[in-house]
């Protein structure tokens, strides 16, 4: 069944040993494996909280490059670089997380990057759910 | 380098077409291929949500798994589907998540799993992270 992702996204995992190691699928992508450390888990995968990093840096990104383009700025070169740190008591989600923007291009300044920085968290979906708690902090390096 | 998973997490991405089409990886995995819906991407990989969604799937799983083997329940089949709905104003994320675990057990009652389904709350990081407003339902289904 196609559904309007617009409206509506649907995943599923399944576990595939006797610990933690899950296959996670959504639309027919290429399934991905899903594990925990030892020796609760075999490192056989992502973390549960490595595949929140790609989908907060996902999320940020895009919507960056969007309000970039619409600025009509070129993009050579671009990736997103993502740490989380955990709290160090239960539950050991992130207090702080880093997300640091590497991009070459001839025409976007520091002022543009700080521009549209601004702007993602209106548009970003991801960024949007996060507890207020949790500290995200988004820096740039712009080569030419 | 490789760092203290317990304590923080590293990922990144890279833009790897013209539009919005990233490669993804963290700590050796397999890549993970990232895009969007058209027009602004080419559904070339799992979109930003979908990540979402297995990082809470995965998480939320993982933590019921632990708690029902602390329990000493047998676990012969375990998947989790996901379905988040998505505002209708930007920022467009999910007001409300439905997560549905279905699992085969010869030993484990609907009171366990709503026992374990209540403590996952104070274990699952990625539960933790949200913002309180977007409403998480967790329901059952257990085969024998």
């Amino acid at each position: 069944m196609t559904i309007d992702k617009s409206k509506e996204l649907k995943t599923s995992i399944q576990l595939v040993n006797q610990k933690l190691h899950f296959e996670g699928k959504a639309d027919g992508n290429n399934p991905v494996s899903i594990d925990y450390t030892p020796p609760l888990g075999d490192n056989l995968g992502y973390t549960s909280l490595e595949l929140f990093l790609l989908s907060l840096s996902s999320c940020t990104g895009s919507a960056l490059l969007v309000i970039l383009r619409k600025m009509e700025k070129n993009i050579d070169f671009f990736e997103v670089i993502s740490n989380g740190y955990r709290r160090a008591e239960h539950p050991t989600g992130f207090n702080k997380i880093n997300i640091q923007v590497n991009l070459k291009s001839g025409n976007i300044s520091s002022q543009d990057m700080t521009k549209a920085i601004d702007l993602i968290k209106d548009i970003c979906p991801v960024l949007s759910m996060l507890d207020a708690k949790i500290k995200v902090v988004i820096e740039f390096k712009i080569a030419v």
